[in-house]
């Protein structure tokens, strides 16, 4: 199923998403991370395209969706802050070259960026998404790939989080009812 | 909450989707349909602006999702077939001249569609979504929404529905995590 023309897009792998010390953080979020960096080397060494998808926000929260806008007044955390450590990647992952980087502002990683014209142009029509989290950037992204009428739509289970497993296990659910594959990281390597 | 610059966007309430006798009926869909009549009354004796969301395919099944075209071959159901009965509102709906339809092809209301264009040249900045499914039209309908800045979204719980009731109470709770209001019809009326 996964072909040369398949690519690689892990979602908001942030500090301020995955540190224990952030007020943002989801928790179990950090216990992913080893299936994650597998999921990219195994995809490096197939040469499918890695995208890693990142949110990065204004400081007065300008671009941020309304019904998060108060986590950027004064005094407040204002998470993925463009520039800020919170809005890096989370050490053990890294941007290589050969790469590409897309910056969004909302759950799906096609909204409002240039991620579905990239692909098109490399000629990419299968996608492997990871990252977090499931039932927000992740379900949204596949949904909308799913509706972009990308070829095959995976998602592998274990290298993906929720906030309880019980929403990581409905939103699979619902996803798989789309026509979604949804393999293991073990599963998808031996594909 | 909800005021004069609110739209009811009902979803999918078409007979291939409802009556007992189509393959694609989605179980447990036509018990709401008393809840939407009644929503879409209280919409209009507000002034709301109604719009009605349908699906309608091309008879060869091109400009459907490709997880769904095998429904499109000679002798398959061909749901939601432009120009089909199954492809009208079910008996008990009625479009008015004041209404607004908007025909789509994927899930959510906004993808590919007017529906945002019509909405901002009206000046509506609430959304209250009712119809079917939970899980998909409904859903998907409501994230974009909310990444399209609209003021208020809003989901009627029991004017929608789900294959089950635990995938519909699923989404909901996924729903309310990103702001999504989930009144019941009872509580909407009041506000």
């Amino acid at each position: 199923m996964v072909t040369d023309n398949s690519t690689t897009t892990t979602a908001a792998l942030l500090n301020d998403f995955l540190l224990p010390d952030s007020p943002m953080r989801l928790d179990g979020g950090i216990s992913i991370l080893p299936k994650v960096i597998k999921a990219v080397d195994f995809a490096r060494s197939q040469g499918y395209l890695v995208i890693w998808v990142v949110r990065e926000h204004d400081s007065l929260g300008r671009d941020v969706e309304l019904f998060r806008r108060h986590l950027y007044a004064t005094g407040k955390p204002k998470p993925a802050l463009k520039g800020s450590k919170g809005s890096e990647l989370i050490d053990g992952l890294v941007i290589k070259d050969e790469d590409y980087k897309v910056v969004k502002t909302r759950f799906s990683a096609f909204f409002n960026t240039n991620l579905h014209s990239v692909l098109q142009g490399a000629g990419i029509d299968s996608l492997v998404v990871i990252g977090i989290q499931t039932p927000n950037c992740i379900r949204q992204t596949v949904f909308d790939g799913v509706a972009l009428d990308y070829k095959s739509v995976t998602v592998i289970v274990d290298a993906t989080a929720a906030a309880t497993p019980h929403v990581h296990a409905a939103n699979i659910y619902d996803m798989k009812n789309i026509g979604v594959a949804t393999p293991t990281l073990e599963e998808w390597c031996q594909n």
